[in-house]
């Protein structure tokens, strides 16, 4: 019986086999120079903009990743590698340079949000893992991100574990969202293993168990009188908030945090809640609303006026269900010193190492441009030098300052950009000097073929 | 610097803070009597049957659960707790029984694919993980045998490890596709760790780096003179075919496997690489493709006569595309002997332990009869149980054994069903005992409130 974690010890086999083979091909041919790889996306539909995120989970990785004996020996019973290329791999590092756009900050497609550059074969070998981290970690932020600009204020938390795609989804939805400007998760693993704020209420099988709402509520507020929100559409939802009233009553609450709504009519329950929790004189009494919730149905319940003060955000949240993936990709732009693209389909990929410079106008984002990455242009350059020879040369930020980053520019976005139906696709201009390199290339590559 | 990586240590934390909160307000009150939970899924567009998949992980996790010194610490430090409770957790284990759909049997909407009979306290703490085991790998696998369905024979790979959700959707999604039928994965960890055969082509990269396709085809070749497949969209995809043709006969490649095109019309491109194979007398070279494929696009291609002998399937199947997340729950059925229902909104549950009773019509499924666990009905009996007192009782399959049936159980599905546009929904028939049981646990509640 066999769960299959993976972990700091087997995760540089968490890679797609035509890494390794490609990578002892490369080794048998002496071609490990310099590489160029960019990771970026293209444009999708409702995502506008993006946020950068998973960063610092992508540096881990690289840190740490070496070959075990027991990868090794994996290897070798495949048949498929030499033991000169396996003897290789026993001492194998990532030695190479990390460019990245910092976690927090906005990008948009077509842009390197990061770009390493490394001995060929390093650089391969890692493309796998550095996809898989940083996709849904960017899904994931993007998406809590949307939510945050239409909330007003009010307060989002990730209660999206269970559906996610996995214990590693889950982790990582609880991070970005957290930096995309949630509160906070229902996750107790990623409250303890990257310190965000837990959040949690109670389940409809606590009223079943017990049977009856008041005997549930009672037993609830005893052990958390400070912090009890009570589920109350077990059975009838304002039958059950008059229930949560009695029992605040009853048992005293002063500070009585609220109730959750989790299914029937938001709107008309949420104003009805309303008036009953403040006849009551609970004003301070929050209405917290789970249940399917998505940055639209937010903005069209606060659009009518819906008095809720908090959302709990799962499913659609974590699995970034209208754009459950990225058209992304992991691309060679440059091998030992020469510019390299992909010329079939419309797929166009930029060559050479770049850098975006962004141009702001009154606070906001008036255009990106992408250029060489030694280019004097004016802006505001997005990419840093994280690692350099293998390391981490900066020093990270918390989660917290990155969220308090990302929250700062979403006020950057311009309107049609931020906008959660927009459909506008923003990318950066071209440098002269890039679209001199991008013809110059093809030139070069069509007298090649 | 962290990941967060789930292992066996820290997993019993990857769960909701209320399955926490909750079971505490059960140990303060004594109650700990048996829960009977259903996880099951509510009907969902375009997914007229369900492949059950993923008991063996959950098992281990069941099996494995404890709380660390170091878990007991940070649940100490949220300030939540009380030592009664946390010295509970110390000694905690579940000792449950478990009934379950065998992994790689057919299941519909409203069946339990898992039932577990437990005291209360450890049937709600599992909650959590459970569900985000499940329906991942229900998901992924279901997703495959779709593609399976309509692949009249040709071979499916999975591809998917660089999109998937994180590392752990990796991971479940090779398995899970294994199940519905591939052949196997890229991903080289779900080799080692759950033995699934692994594959692999080369990379646009690959041939960028090198500068030109015959340098790089033929450095492949030389590694690997029985297993290379070309890539041969990177440039021009005929031109690209005919340079493969040259280096494998250059080469004298006795076992030409093939050419994998990514891109472009692939119908037509197919088609014409073909005929440059058969032409060139490689008749037993295949076609590979990869690129944005799904079973509607393999229907359609086989349809229209595309002979492709082989399909990469990456990001739509592991993230199940078209529909990434199941509207699926785990509710509490029984406690103490009492039937127990949720009765508020349409999702109704069904109380008390349950069979689920499948009858054949020559050799097809006839119909599911959802009735009390000790019923007598006409019937395969789908639950199973599969773990006794905390410990697993029966002998569990290997993964090729739960493919094999798998594949088998296909061909009892209904051609209505296996349709990959049908949006049919089938529902397990409701026995009477069922039914009246329905009627009398309804009656009862709204007795009580």
């Amino acid at each position: 019986m066999k769960f299959g974690f993976v972990n700091e010890e087997n995760m540089i086999l968490l890679t797609d086999l035509y890494e390794l083979t490609m990578t002892q091909v490369y080794f048998n041919k002496g071609e490990n120079k310099t590489a160029i790889f960019d990771f970026y996306t293209r444009p999708v539909k409702r995502r506008p903009y993006l946020i950068s995120v998973g960063l610092e989970q992508l540096l881990y990785y690289l840190e740490n990743l070496r070959f075990t004996e027991e990868d090794i020996d994996f290897l070798y019973r495949t048949g498929k590698f030499t033991d000169e290329f396996l003897d290789y791999l026993k001492n194998f590092r990532f030695t190479g340079n990390v460019y990245a756009i910092e976690e927090g900050e906005i990008f948009f497609p077509n842009e390197p949000v990061v770009q390493v550059e490394a001995p060929l074969i390093e650089a391969q070998i890692i493309e796998t893992f550095l996809i898989n981290t940083m996709q849904i970690s960017i899904l994931v932020a993007t998406k809590a991100m949307r939510c945050f600009s239409v909330a007003r204020g009010t307060g989002l938390v990730d209660f999206g574990l269970r559906r996610a795609h996995g214990t590693d989804a889950g982790m990582k939805a609880a991070r970005a969202s957290y930096i995309g400007g949630f509160l906070g998760t229902s996750n107790v693993l990623a409250g303890k293993e990257f310190g965000i704020p837990i959040f949690g209420t109670m389940a409809h099988s606590f009223i079943l168990a017990f049977g009856e709402e008041e005997k549930a509520f009672e037993a609830f507020a005893e052990q958390y009188p400070d912090s009890s929100i009570f589920l109350v559409d077990t059975f009838d939802t304002l039958e059950g908030v008059r229930k949560a009233i009695e029992v605040a009553k009853k048992k005293n609450l002063k500070n009585f945090r609220g109730v959750r709504l989790d299914s029937g009519d938001i709107l008309k329950l949420s104003k009805e809640t309303r008036k009953l929790l403040d006849e009551a004189g609970f004003k301070d009494a929050k209405i917290f609303v789970s249940g399917g919730i998505n940055e639209y149905k937010i903005k069209e319940l606060l659009d009518n006026g819906a008095p809720i003060d908090a959302w709990g955000v799962g499913t659609e949240l974590v699995v970034s269900a209208d754009v459950p993936y990225l058209d992304c990709a992991y691309k060679l732009v440059e091998y030992n010193g020469k510019p390299k693209m992909k010329l079939s389909t419309k797929k166009l990929t930029y060559p050479s190492k770049k850098q975006v410079f962004r141009v702001y106008k009154n606070g906001l984002i008036h255009k990106d441009v992408l250029g060489l990455y030694n280019e004097k242009i004016e802006g505001k350059k997005l990419l840093k030098k994280v690692m350099e020879n293998g390391k981490v040369c900066v020093e990270l930020p918390s989660l917290k300052e990155i969220r308090e980053k990302a929250i700062k520019n979403l006020d950057t976005l311009p309107k049609n950009l931020k906008d959660i139906y927009s459909e506008e696709v923003f990318l950066p201009e071209l440098s002269d000097k890039l679209k001199e390199k991008v013809e110059k290339t093809i030139k070069e590559i069509k007298e090649t073929i």
